[in-house]
């Protein structure tokens, strides 16, 4: 029996047109079965919608705020269901990554929307007294979530950071669960769910559908009853829901692949090889690979300390267990990934296989180019490998360096590690100059692997990184601003005015 | 000989494949010739621009405003030739329109946005100290500013609202001249030119070329070394742009279309019936109609009072002079609009040929259907007649008028005029909730047309008035973050920080 969809404030049976699988990536059995909507589950599901945004738009902010702490709450009550289901249909362990991290940051999210829905500043209430002139942002209405496979819990359509941000903003959610966590998404719709009840939020408020056919997906997007989507995931599937959300007239922001370039500069080199080494292997390897903002492209200069550098990267890539992967697809996405580079001309240093290994994997691979092959094919060097795979440029010198950063597409993150005497500055200045408008993020002297849930975090950047570069996919209040519509009221009576736009 | 572009800092005669001449729609005598320029042009213009804003990222936000300063003093000092120009090229009477109320809000406009780029608020610089992450808004590079027909100076490209923000952010502008006056277009660059090089902007800052093929715009605002377009102007044109700016993943901001529904509450016409008509009437017919906030769509309740209120506008109408518009096309496009109301059901009330009408005009026309017409062809009979036209569509009751609310397409601004003292209440909550959505700027008893650059001004709304209902195209700093992207810094040192996220 597949499980049930959550649909106009129901769990009930899908309209199916069939049904897919659940699968554990370390053992490949299979665990429960999950249907795909047709378009009657779509249609119900955004007109239940409409219905909740009318309601929500009556609410005070802080029921918003009260439904997302008591949802945080409910998901701590059932934490070790919750992780353990996740670990089963992902492979991430239990500990520390889903229970330690990734649990405790999703409840965090909940509440720092939460916070940010109840005092309000997100909104940036302006009022132009002289003129009687007063404009704040308001909900853009129904938010259809597609979350990605790589975290569960903390970028689930049902309760990560585009889930908290369109509730905390005002909007229902339709949220569409990734294929590879249907489980983990059905048990946290379900105290959604519950914590909607118990808040009295309106009907709808929050849905979740399993899985539809592209054609339905697209259609979903571009609905008149839709206010916008956020998306997280691979980019071929991204662009088709951009292509018909555009057409559409209707926002869509996406989080599509990234490389996340890593500049390593002869100075860090010869100052701190080691712990380079160390950082930048623990950061490839990460969750297998998996993070949107894992470093994939390492920049350096040719010479020596380069040559020691991915000999020692080497050493640890063949040393460390290999992880297991997301699932059959990432797997096979990967190993075609590191296909296309090496087919582009890199060649590879390493594909280690290590110990561990259980289920969906790939070894631990760092492939190499130098960066005359780079600038004759940038575009497929820079073929995102999503895994514990990575590709080193080696420049020749500063000139070509500041090249291979020219020909960058938009990445989430840049990062270059120099010397902390200043030995490297001179350098810095011209490549961070060029790395700078490529990348949301530049870090100096650190991985881009931790995104922390701050006001000042940027997880977003230039296309194809991702849909438009003025906004940020986690960082509250700023996350909220995707869902958000501004809205002007002109020379409207006092008590007609929303409260957060009367005179003080 | 055809004017000059200016392309790559010079004024140069342009890689043309034909020539256009202006005309004074008033007289419809030719005035002088411009160039079409081909793609050569535009690729110079690019390159251009993207050296122009490298120089431009290295420089202080001060200089940008001594420009817009400089650059406003300059279009004072040159007032009496540019409004003259401008009113042979539109129509628009030289007094009051254009020296006493367009021409002061542009060097006003263009003081504001100097003054937010000296202030640096606008970028929202954010710093996370504990953590070392930090962030604000950069500028997104070259921006493409596509001009409407009605402000020849206002919204001007090479002079308006769109240019000014996208200059304060910190980009370079390629103006594309709208071809009905391109000779104030240029008037406008020779002063932006040399206020450019006055205070030692870098070259190829503020570029012109008149007119492409469509098929090189739509090249124009999808190439790869453009940052974002700003466009006003019709829908059809506007919507080919988007699609080629939204496949290359160009951020692309849109004013196109809008009726601007205005619904009077019979307690507002049984309280103060003459004004409501003598507002209506003027704002109706300001400027020929040619406003995009022009008040095209009443709704209105069935009753003795609506009866009294059409009959009162009809004899307005009637008595009214009737204003020359800007082009043929115009001329064109607004006989267009109004046989397709006609042929949606739309009866006419008025079409007035009145006094004056010397040049291009069509009479001062207003249409009237019944709720029940709207309802069964809600596309149709929101098609914008631009000028001085207007349908007005009578609902049985105010269950009806909430449904024609309800189908109401996006739009720029929504009026409500209900009694002053509290009658209609009951009806305006119930139609208020409902336009709302539908808006970028709801009013009380006042008409639209009046954009005040206040920082509490939307500009835009929900499609297809607008691309994206987040941003503002009219009031100052918000309209420059259309034109700027997040950037985060991540544990970079002091150092190198831009000045804004330094530690205070």
């Amino acid at each position: 029996m597949p499980h049930s969809v959550l649909v106009a404030n129901r769990w009930r049976l899908a309209n199916s047109s069939g049904y897919f699988r659940a699968e554990n990536p370390a053992t490949k059995e299979p665990l429960d079965e999950y249907p795909v909507s047709t378009w009657d589950d779509c249609d119900e599901a955004l007109s239940a919608a409409v219905e909740a945004f009318e309601e929500l738009r009556k609410l005070p902010a802080a029921k918003l705020a009260e439904f997302l702490e008591a949802y945080a709450g409910r998901i701590e009550a059932r934490k070790d269901e919750i992780v353990k289901l996740a670990s089963q249909e992902t492979a991430l362990p239990v500990t520390p990554r889903l229970a330690g991290n990734e649990l405790p940051r999703t409840t965090d999210q909940l509440r720092q929307a939460a916070a940010a829905a109840r005092e309000g500043a997100w909104a940036a209430p302006t009022i132009d007294a002289k003129n009687n002139i007063r404009s704040m942002y308001g909900p853009i209405g129904p938010v259809i979530v597609f979350g990605p496979n790589n975290f569960p819990l903390a970028f689930n359509s049902a309760s990560g950071g585009d889930f908290a941000a369109a509730i905390a903003a005002g909007n229902p959610v339709i949220a569409k669960a990734n294929s590879s966590h249907p489980g983990t998404t059905r048990l946290l719709a379900e105290e959604a769910h519950a914590a909607a009840q118990a808040t009295g939020m309106p009907a709808g408020s929050v849905q979740l559908i399993y899985r539809t056919s592209h054609e339905d997906g697209e259609r979903l997007v571009s609905d008149p009853r839709v206010g916008a989507t956020g998306y997280t995931g691979s980019r071929a599937a991204g662009l088709k829901l951009k292509a018909a959300a555009d057409k559409a007239g209707k926002p869509i922001y996406l989080e599509l692949s990234s490389v996340n370039p890593v500049v390593v500069l002869p100075g860090a080199l010869s100052e701190r090889m080691d712990d380079i080494v160390g950082q930048f292997v623990a950061s490839s390897l990460l969750g297998t690979g998996q993070f949107c903002t894992n470093p994939g492209l390492l920049i350096l200069l040719a010479g020596e300390p380069t040559e020691s550098f991915l000999a020692k990267v080497v050493e640890k890539f063949k040393a460390a267990p290999v992880g297991t992967l997301l699932s059959a697809g990432v797997a096979k996405s990967l190993q075609q990934g590191v296909g296309m580079l090496i087919r582009a001309g890199a060649h590879t240093l390493v594909a280690a296989k290590g110990s561990g290994g259980q289920g969906y994997c790939q070894p631990n691979t760092l492939l190499r180019a130098s960066g005359q092959q780079f600038l004759e094919a940038p575009d497929a060097l820079q073929t995102e490998a999503f895994g514990n795979a990575a590709l080193a440029v080696v420049a020749e010198d500063l000139e070509e360096g500041c090249q291979v950063v020219e020909h960058l597409e938009g990445n989430l993150t840049g990062c270059i590690y120099s010397h902390t005497g200043g030995g490297d500055d001179a350098a810095y200045d011209r490549l961070a100059f060029r790395l700078r408008p490529k990348v949301g993020r530049l870090l100096n002297d650190k991985m881009p692997t931790g995104v922390a849930v701050s006001p000042a975090m940027n997880h977003g950047g230039p296309y194809p990184a991702t849909g438009h570069p003025g906004f940020t996919a986690v960082g509250i209040p700023a996350a909220l601003r995707r869902f958000a519509v501004l809205q002007c009221y002109d020379g409207v009576r006092p008590h007609r005015l929303p409260a957060a736009l009367r005179d003080r």
